[in-house]
């Protein structure tokens, strides 16, 4: 199959040139990116007005926690995950969270993300979800055995399942991560144990770490060291490593973490909104790290929206440091990009002959995106995930102005509601 | 003119009860809100899967600034001015002004903003935008003497034609406010006689107070004392005076503020872009000052969305405070819509019998908002101001699902691309 689009504005190559070109989609591959391409395609759009973007990669998410969306907010983390969060997923039912994880899909395609990392329980549901819906998913079983060698064999055993799941999908799109929880409620023996499966299997690590400050004085009287500290003696640390959150790090932290290759995703909705405190992000660049962009799950944001996300990642580290040209819009964009593709090992981010379709059109023919005097200042801090009127994954079109191809909207936001009366 | 909304989920009365019922507008007013209203009606809106909101009170904005949106971000606040902002203002006319004021409108009612308090240049341009636009707009002339004689009377005469102007067009959602700019750009000459001449003809005032550290150290340079006891020093303060930012505000300051009844219009957006500082939000609270809330100019921002404004405000001090309990979505939600009213002494920012009829339809049948657990934090944390379908002000449809009906859309945006190549 080949897609054309036509006269947009292209955000083209690694460099993010603003440039009037056409595109030129063939297979899962950008062919060509060139004024006036001739070459006929199966689908033509007319990108006039529009800007073309490479589609985001959101880093960190938990999809199928949509269905909690606004049910507990304003309220402190252990309040919110005892008295409200757990309850209603200890009767999450394979069913209901392939329900949450539909609709956590749908606000993807809708806001113009085409790659996520994921991490959460029935990822098997997960992965099928994936698959029709058209979306690049990364997809973490998260396990947690609080030190219980019975929970820890229990846990290694899901995880084994998943991959093997996944695998017989036999997908490009969908892939395989190991998922431990966090330092806090996983043993050593079990983060151990995943960092030889991952080697073994060559598969991705995604694992919370030092969120919070009350995470940071449990494991220092735990182990007598910080998190990531920990990791690293432990040799759980390397370039496959993606950590969410990393919002209380030392120095002694960013070093070991730029020198063992160790991507951060960056969750500033989340962060902000549990109040767990602000991520070092231009230490953490002076140091080298790889930075990307999540939204964590839709409970703590309360929405899937990367362009929203963008705005909050560089308003938040400028007055955090009084400084307003920390996290200026071009290393945000960065971060919700290429920098995400790179942590997942994937020829996507960019748009540039060769590179993956991943691809979300925008629609600048609106009064707030006017005049269009930046392009990528627009999108970090005037756009937000509604004027994505195109998404494509894959040289696959998942929805084309506006409208959904891949899955029934309808059906999955009746399901939702349903779902959501049963988990009240 | 009645309009009737009808199966909505209305946000009603003061209190925010989320209720299903329908709204009968007749005239200028909200008439009735009840189940299954009978009586028939000029125009009927079905707003089934909607929310029924009040639409929102802007308490600080500079509309005409979209011209300038995206062209320079991410630099320290005196470049910006310097370097960018005031040499492009030096070149704006009024014909180019209005066409700013016109994307602003357009904007505003498209992101479900009814009213706004703005402060700008040739603001009798801006009055006639705003009457075409159905917006109710508080309009001030910004006035900076910086301490001339000769510009002193020069602003004064400016703001009374102004004030002439648009007390000539006899609307009542048009009205003149005093706008000194700011207590280090005016003579205490320019303040004293704007209290005095405010006073006299019954008018608000809003100014620029401690927006910035630099300012607080100036200030207290030139008088030995803040912003704020300068200015109760000198009388000027009342519950007629709304001050835009008051981010640095000492406790002292804010027991002022308190006494005199004046209101704070917070900008979270621009305070972090810009990277001023963090508001003292909670302190303000608790000694029972009015906020409301703004976007300020979208050269800051670089939206006029307040639904993007409420999200900022009520992430931003969470994770400030390192408190996920501040800045609860009802309250940031009440900034935007009754503090706003209130500080400009309308009977609006709420769906209740005898209220003013300034609504905003928000369109609730999307993944994002759904399921529909909290409209309330659904507004706050997961919407946008694309989600908005329907403004109604005064009474009058200003847009219809998602269609201006008051001003020509395209040509707004033609004209304010060909504007920005001129200031350019």
């Amino acid at each position: 199959m080949s897609v054309l689009i036509r006269n947009g504005h292209v955000i083209y190559g690694e460099d993010f040139e603003i440039v009037k070109a056409d595109v030129l989609i063939e297979g899962n591959r950008i062919a060509k990116v060139a004024k006036g391409i001739n070459e006929g395609a199966d689908t033509v759009i007319d990108a006039k007005g529009r800007v073309v973007s490479p589609a985001f990669v959101n880093l960190h998410t938990h999809s199928p926690m949509g269905l909690f969306r606004g049910l507990a907010d304003d309220l402190p983390l252990m309040d919110w995950l005892q008295n409200h969060i757990w309850p209603r997923e200890a009767k999450l039912t394979r069913e209901y969270t392939k329900v949450g994880a539909y609709l956590g899909a749908l606000e993807m395609i809708k806001s113009g993300t085409g790659t996520f990392l994921d991490m959460y329980f029935f990822m098997d549901a997960v992965a099928e979800v994936v698959e029709e819906s058209g979306l690049r998913g990364y997809l973490s079983y998260g396990m947690i055995d609080l030190g219980d060698p019975e929970k820890t064999e229990k846990e290694l055993k899901e995880a084994l399942r998943t991959m093997e799941f996944i695998e017989k999908l036999n997908s490009d799109r969908v892939q395989f991560v190991f998922g431990p929880h966090a330092p806090y409620t996983c043993s050593i023996a079990l983060l151990k144990e995943v960092r030889r499966l991952a080697s073994e299997h060559n598969k991705l690590i995604t694992i919370h770490v030092s969120e919070t400050m009350a995470e940071i004085g449990q494991i220092t009287e735990r182990y007598g060291k910080s998190p990531v500290v920990l990791l690293d003696d432990i040799g759980f640390l390397g370039r496959d490593v993606i950590i969410a959150h990393g919002v209380w790090l030392d120095s002694r932290d960013i070093q070991i973490l730029a020198r063992n290759g160790v991507t951060v995703a960056h969750n500033p909705g989340s962060n902000m909104k549990l109040a767990s405190g602000v991520m070092p992000l231009q230490k953490l660049l002076n140091a080298g790290v790889n930075i990307g962009l999540g939204t964590d799950g839709a409970a703590s944001n309360n929405n899937l929206d990367m362009l929203d996300e963008m705005k909050l990642a560089a308003l938040l580290h400028k007055v955090h440091n009084l400084d307003p040209t920390v996290a200026d819009a071009e290393t945000v964009f960065r971060m919700a990009t290429l920098n995400g593709a790179k942590a997942l090992g994937i020829n996507a981010g960019a748009i540039k002959e060769g590179y993956l379709a991943d691809i979300a059109i925008i629609d600048f023919n609106q009064p707030h995106l006017r005049p269009v005097n930046n392009v990528i200042s627009h999108l970090v801090y005037s756009a937000n995930g509604n004027d994505v009127e195109t998404t494509i994954v894959n040289g696959e079109i998942l929805m084309l102005d506006g409208e959904i191809l891949t899955l029934d909207e309808e059906k999955v936001i009746a399901e939702a509601e349903r779902v959501s009366e049963k988990l009240a």
